[in-house]
C-alpha cells in the first residue's frame, strides 16, 4: 500500500480463475494491520462463495493473516507436527539454522486443510466456513490462505487449490476456454478479421475476449453449456483460418519459447547481433530452459567499432549508409552467422531514443535482418515508443520473423 | 478482472500518495458492471476522506463510472461546452473525425471540478461530497475520477489532483520522506544493522519501512511534525553510517542507472561477457538513456566454443576447471576487456537451472569476475532461485560489484 511493490497476484489469480470458468467479482488490497485486514475479510466472506487471501503467513510481526482469520472464525490454532517437521527439513536441507519464529508457520486453525509448500516454509490453509456467520442465511463459503511469494503461491494454486475448486464448486455446465496468441497485427485488425466470421457462433453463446500486449494480441474464446467444446473448437478453426500464420501459440506460450522449441525440433541454432535492443532478445531467448542447446551466443554491438570488429561490418558500409541502415543490419546478421556457424542469425539496428533521431531516421526507426542458408532478408520498421517499450516491441518483431521462417520451413519438405 | 491486464495504477497512486504523506487504507478492483461498481463506491465513500476512481470515463458501453456516480450522488449531468470544444480540438489537431459517442466525455456532474486531460479526451472530475450520505455524521468526502490510461492519469494526478489534496487535506504537520536503496544484504541484516541505532529517533516519531526487492532492499525513512526534516536528516545520516557503501542510491535510482552515471562522470567504458545471465546485464545497462557513451558492447557466450572464439578462453582452462569456474570467469572478463579496449569488463558464468547442477556445483552456483587496469577479481555466489530470478539476482550482484569499485575509485585521488 506504500506503492513499493507491484501487485501481480491479482492478474495471475484472476486469469487462472477466469480460464477455469470462475468469475472474480472483487479484489481488495489493504495494509498489514489488523484494523484493515479484519473488515476486508469480513466483507469478503459476506459476499462471496470463495475468498482467497495472499500473504501474511510468514514469521514476522506484520504477518497477521493466519491469526486474525482464526480469531474471526472462532477457531483455535494448533501446532501441526507434520508441518513443523517439513519446515525443519526445509532449513536442514539448505544447511541453515531454523529461526525460532518460523515455528508459527506450523500453526493450523482447527478443521483447516493444509496445502503443502515445496518452494517455501509457510503452508497454505483452506477452511470451509460452515456456517458462515457473516453471510445471509449463513450460506457456506470457502476461505483459502496462500503465501505471498509468487514462486510459492503459483504452484500451490495449480497443484492444490484447483483440486478443491473443482470438487467444491463444480461448474453447472461445461466451461471451455482457449486462448490463441497472435503477432504482427494490432488489436483492431485482429478484431476486424474475425468478428464477422464468428458472428453466428457468438449468437450461439461464444464469448470473445481480446488482450493487446507488447507486439502481441491474445484472442480468448470461451463458451459454457452442453455444446461448449463444439462451439470453441469451431471458433478456433475459424480464427486459425482467418489469422493463419499470425497465430504463434496457445495458452501461455511465449514467442521466445516457441522459437526455442522449433529450433530444438529441427536441431538448428540461432545467433544474435543486437544493437538497439541491447541484449533484450538474448535475455528473452535465454529465459527459456533448454535454450543452451540452440543458442551458442550473441553479440551486443552498441558502437561502430564493435560492429566492425566482432561482426565484420565494413567501415565503408557504416560511412555510406550509417549504423542504422538496411546494409549494416544485413552485414551484422551475416557476420554473426559466420562467426558462430549458426543456422540462423538475427540482427537489429535502430534508434531507441530518447535522442539520436533525424528527419530521415526518426526515433523508433529500426532495421531487422534475418540471415540463413537461404540468404538474408531485412525489414524496416518504425516503433516510436519510449525506450524500454521500443526494445520489447523490436525484440518481439525480430523473434516473430524467425518464428514465421521456421514454421514455413517445417511445412516445406 | 479476467487477468488480461496488470493493474499498475495501485502501485503508482499508492506510492505518490505515500510520498506526499497520505495513507492509503484500501484498494479495490471490480468488473465493469453497475452491479459491482456501485457498492464498491458506496463502501469507499462510507469509510474514506478521499476516494479516487480510475477508468470507466471513456465513450464505450462499458464506461459507466461517470454516470453511476452522478446517479449515486443524485447529481445531474450537464454538457460542458468548454470540455466539448477541447475534445473536438483534440481530434481536429490529429486530422481525425470525432466519433459521435465521444461527446459523452463532455458530460459533467453538477458542482464537479473539471481536471483537464492534455493527453487524451476524457477529463477527470473532482466532487466534494457534502454532505456525504453514506458516512457516519454525513462527514464530507472528496471523490475524484481519473481516466484509465496511465499516460493520461499520471500527469493529471501530478498537475491537478495534488493541488486539490494540498488544499483540501493539508497535513496537520510537515511530512518528510526519504528512501535509501541498498544492495548486497538481505532484509533482516539491513534491519539488524540500523534498528538499534535508530531507536531514539523512532521514539521521537521516525517511521522506518523496508522493501525487499530482487538483490536489493529499500529503506524508507519518514516523519511528520515540526521536527520532521531534522528527524529524517538525522536518520539518513545514521543509516549511511551503518550501511556505508551498501547504499547505492536514493528515491527511484536503479543500480544500472547509477553505474551508467558513474561511468559517464569518469568518461570510462564497460564491456560484458555473459554466460548464465544470457544478456540480462546488457539489457539492463542499455535500458538507461545515454548508455551508448559508456557501453561499446558485450558478448553472450552460452557455449564453450563461443567462450573460446570470442573471448579467448583457453581450451585447457575449460577442460581443467569446467565452464562454471573461477578460472573461466577470469579469462572471460579479461578477454572481453581486451577485445573491446573497455576500462572495465564484467563476466558471469554459472548454472541457471533447472538442470545442469552437480553435487560440487549445484544449480545456482555462479562466478562473477570484474576486470580493470588494476587486475581481475572473482567472486563465487550461490543463487538457488528459479531461472529468471537467478538471472536478475546475478545481474544485480555483478552490477553492484562494479558500482562499489567505481565509488571507491571516485574517492581515491
Amino acid at each position: 500500500m506504500l506503492g513499493r511493490v507491484l501487485n501481480t497476484h491479482q492478474q495471475w489469480l484472476c486469469r487462472r480463475l477466469a480460464d477455469l470458468g470462475y468469475v472474480v467479482t472483487r479484489q481488495v488490497a489493504v495494509p498489514d494491520t489488523a484494523h484493515d485486514i479484519e473488515p476486508a475479510i469480513r466483507i469478503a466472506l459476506a459476499h462471496a462463495d470463495l475468498v482467497i487471501t495472499t500473504g501474511g503467513l510468514g514469521p514476522t510481526s506484520d504477518d497477521l493473516t493466519r491469526e486474525l482469520i482464526a480469531q474471526l472464525l472462532g477457531k483455535k490454532l494448533h501446532r501441526n507436527d507434520a508441518v513443523l517437521a517439513q519446515i525443519k527439513n526445509y532449513f536442514a536441507s539448505r544447511n541453515r539454522p531454523m529461526p525460532e519464529r518460523t515455528a508459527v508457520e506450523a500453526l493450523v486453525p482447527e478443521g483447516a486443510i493444509v496445502l503443502p509448500n515445496p518452494h517455501g516454509t509457510a503452508p497454505g490453509l483452506a477452511i470451509e466456513v460452515k456456517p458462515n456467520p457473516f453471510r445471509t442465511g449463513q450460506k457456506t463459503s470457502w476461505l483459502i490462505m496462500l503465501p505471498g511469494p509468487p514462486r510459492e503461491l503459483r504452484p500451490m494454486f495449480d497443484d492444490f487449490v484447483v483440486r478443491i475448486l473443482r470438487r467444491e464448486f463444480p461448474l453447472e455446465a461445461a466451461f471451455v476456454c482457449r486462448t490463441l496468441r497472435t503477432g504482427g497485427m494490432g488489436e483492431s485488425i485482429v478484431q476486424e478479421k474475425i468478428e464477422a466470421p464468428l458472428r453466428a457462433l457468438v449468437a450461439a453463446g461464444l464469448e470473445i475476449g481480446y488482450c493487446a500486449r507488447i507486439g502481441q494480441v491474445d484472442v480468448r474464446l470461451s463458451a459454457q453449456g452442453a455444446n461448449a467444446q463444439t462451439t470453441v473448437d469451431a471458433a478456433g478453426k475459424i480464427v486459425r483460418e482467418q489469422l493463419g500464420e499470425h497465430i504463434f501459440g496457445t495458452g501461455d506460450d511465449l514467442l521466445e519459447g516457441v522459437v526455442v522449441r522449433l529450433l530444438t525440433e529441427r536441431k538448428q541454432t540461432l545467433a544474435l547481433a543486437e544493437s538497439c535492443t541491447g541484449g533484450c532478445i538474448a535475455h528473452r531467448v535465454t529465459n527459456v530452459p533448454g535454450a543452451s542447446a540452440v543458442f551458442p551466443g550473441g553479440f551486443v554491438t552498441y558502437s561502430n567499432e564493435t560492429k566492425q570488429k566482432f561482426l565484420g561490418v565494413r567501415a565503408e558500409t557504416l560511412a555510406q549508409h550509417g549504423a542504422v541502415s538496411e546494409a549494416v543490419a544485413r552485414e551484422m546478421a551475416e557476420g554473426a552467422r559466420k562467426q558462430t556457424s549458426a543456422d540462423f542469425a538475427i540482427a537489429v539496428t535502430g534508434i531507441a531514443g530518447p535522442t539520436g533521431g533525424t528527419p530521415d531516421k526518426p526515433v523508433g526507426t529500426v532495421f531487422i535482418a534475418l540471415a540463413s542458408s537461404r540468404g538474408t532478408e531485412v525489414w524496416k520498421m518504425l516503433n516510436p515508443w519510449e525506450r524500454e517499450t521500443f526494445k520489447e516491441v523490436t525484440a518481439q518483431q525480430a523473434l516473430d520473423r524467425l518464428r514465421l521462417m521456421l514454421q514455413k520451413l517445417c511445412k516445406t519438405p
